[in-house]
């Protein structure tokens, strides 16, 4: 179905959002698992828990709003998830790693703030004022996320990166 | 070379970005072209020279730390050029193909912002003040460009595009 209507591209906008949403539910336990800093690991343990909550919302959205997703592949993301993964299989664990992990986890976490601050914008313009408000506390948990990590990667992880 | 130290992974990062930028050079043009609104292609070309001058930016840190850049593709932007290709190849030119070019090129501005908070994060860590500060220059430019399109969606290209 081609796009041509804004409701077609926030249709497509959503479903791309979902899959990168769903590729990151296998990629965060991953990045938990590689990190040594315990802060860092419960940082990723937590998002995963918030990125279950975010598909149940846009779970919502569609039921909502009678919108039919269609089955895409977010490419982008899968170039992100991608070069996480070569951080992890490249980098011995510790310290640096913990950091590396930080710069791709801020990486997704800044798509995905692009990626809801475009839907937002269109919803509002399509009058669908209630799932913009849902895309609006992802909104806000994702930029909440990144905030939290680059505290980290300022305080924490990069000074004992400095050790190595 | 494997990444081992903080300061490799301020090199891997540095030539990420690079190949990032590069890249950028190639699809803005496309980009500025494939907009109908002037005030689009007007941010897109204006992005392309400050582009080329992000480019001289690490150049000039590359002289002075005497840092040799690896040789990578950054597979992450790949993939973002690939989805900014698709929705040009996929969307009729018009206000709602400017909304989705729109939303491309600000996933862009944040893979960016991500990368450059990163590398100045790590490059306070090592003591390159002097190449954080030429960083932090760059960083401004891209917030500066993602607001600039932020202001662009709401006001102007989405108000159009409802007639569609």
């Amino acid at each position: 179905m081609p796009t041509k209507t804004l409701r077609d591209l926030f249709i497509h906008s959503l479903s791309d959002i979902y899959s990168a949403e769903k590729q990151m539910t296998k990629s965060l336990p991953k990045m938990a698992r590689a990190s040594t800093n315990p802060d860092l690991r419960a940082a990723f343990e937590k998002h995963l828990e918030e990125t279950q909550g975010q598909i149940q919302r846009i779970d919502r959205i569609v039921e909502m709003s009678g919108i039919k997703l269609k089955r895409v592949k977010c490419v982008a993301m899968e170039g992100l998830v991608e070069e996480g993964q070569e951080v992890i299989d490249e980098i011995e664990k510790g310290p640096v790693l913990d950091t590396a992990l930080i710069a791709s986890a801020q990486k997704v976490e800044h798509y995905e703030i692009a990626s809801y601050g475009s839907l937002i914008a269109m919803g509002k313009q399509l009058e669908e004022g209630a799932a913009a408000k849902l895309l609006a506390e992802t909104l806000k948990e994702e930029t909440a996320t990144d905030e939290a990590l680059s505290q980290l990667a300022e305080e924490k992880v990069a000074a004992e990166s400095m050790g190595k």
